[in-house]
């Protein structure tokens, strides 16, 4: 529930060059799809010739996995971050929700990217960003179950509760529009209201830290 | 709520021809995305000639939108005919969200062209499609809108709840894999329950026709 710092960067770390080639091949894959944009595409949206393209990452299956291991990477840390700054199952799973649903609104471009061109990642690189995502499944799981072992959250089956709060974080990505009536962080707190109450926790309240939902 | 019958079949009324061209068409689309699949993967997946796809449908796009309005049309009478089978408003969201998330899943080649392919629609195409979705979308907002008037749900926000049912449900078709631990009807039970959990309708409970959740 953090507002956006500088920390709210994918690409922190990268240089301007490979920096410019990440954002052009992201717009290119989100435009067209992995499969629909070409190199030469992305070259020109870079401002670059192919070999420049090629002096950074040497194919178009390279700058997916850097994209896709960046995204995956950043939400993880996103997630990590909502929930460090909580104490308490409910308010701590009320931040993840609104964290992870805000960051796929923020980042939609890249969020489409990396929650829909898994199948098109190279064997070596879709096991590596598998594990970062199973970390973030991970840390709904945990967080949910908690919930339930403490009291907080009432739920019969914890696995379809964690699939759900992960898939509506993910969908927005798909039905986002920024300048439309809803922001990411308007986004966030409806849904962290609807998946608390989905858990059984009752309507959403002011949290213990006195934060709002 | 109910099983797999000969009205599953959203290409009703295609012949063989056009049958196996959509079917071709679909599979292209789902596996490379639509600026992916080139009118040569079509006719070659068909086995036809590339005159033969055009004897059909002229283009591409035209392919799209076949598929595109076949689907939209295929899932809203599944909805429409969900609820036509239940009486109260919590039966009916209930077979409402059962059968539109296992449509997603027994369907989810069909739903991923039709859910994420939007964009790639021409304009004359996808407002026809646009207006399809939306009856869709009317259906569950009035069905929510109703449990709240007669006091079955309690949610603050009757549009987040609406986006939410919708969109745990199209979500389905992206992380779907058939042989998997999870199969349609198991799918549509859960979320059907999490979903009158998130509404307030209480745990899930059988049905006033006696249907089990």
């Amino acid at each position: 529930m953090t507002a956006t710092t500088d920390t709210d960067d994918p690409w922190a770390g990268a240089g301007p060059g490979p920096r410019r080639l990440l954002e052009a091949a992201l717009a290119a894959f989100a435009a067209r799809g992995y499969h629909g944009a070409s190199t030469r595409d992305i070259a020109a949206a870079a401002g670059m010739s192919p070999a420049g393209v090629y002096a950074h990452h040497r194919t178009k299956a390279d700058l997916l996995f850097a994209i896709s291991e960046a995204g995956h990477r950043h939400v993880l840390a996103v997630c990590e971050r909502a929930v460090s700054e909580e104490a308490g199952a409910l308010a701590r799973v009320r931040a993840l929700v609104h964290d992870y649903a805000a960051w796929h609104a923020r980042h939609h471009l890249l969020a489409r990217v990396v929650q829909y061109e898994m199948d098109a990642l190279l064997p070596e690189h879709r096991s590596v960003v598998v594990e970062l995502r199973r970390r973030t499944e991970r840390l709904f799981r945990q967080e949910i179950q908690d919930g339930v072992d403490t009291g907080a959250f009432d739920t019969p089956d914890v696995g379809s509760a964690t699939l759900a709060a992960l898939s509506l974080g993910i969908d927005v990505s798909r039905w986002y529009a920024p300048g439309g009536s809803r922001t990411p962080v308007g986004i966030g707190r409806a849904y962290a209201g609807l998946v608390l109450a989905m858990l059984g926790a009752g309507p959403p309240a002011t949290g213990p830290g006195g934060r709002v939902p």
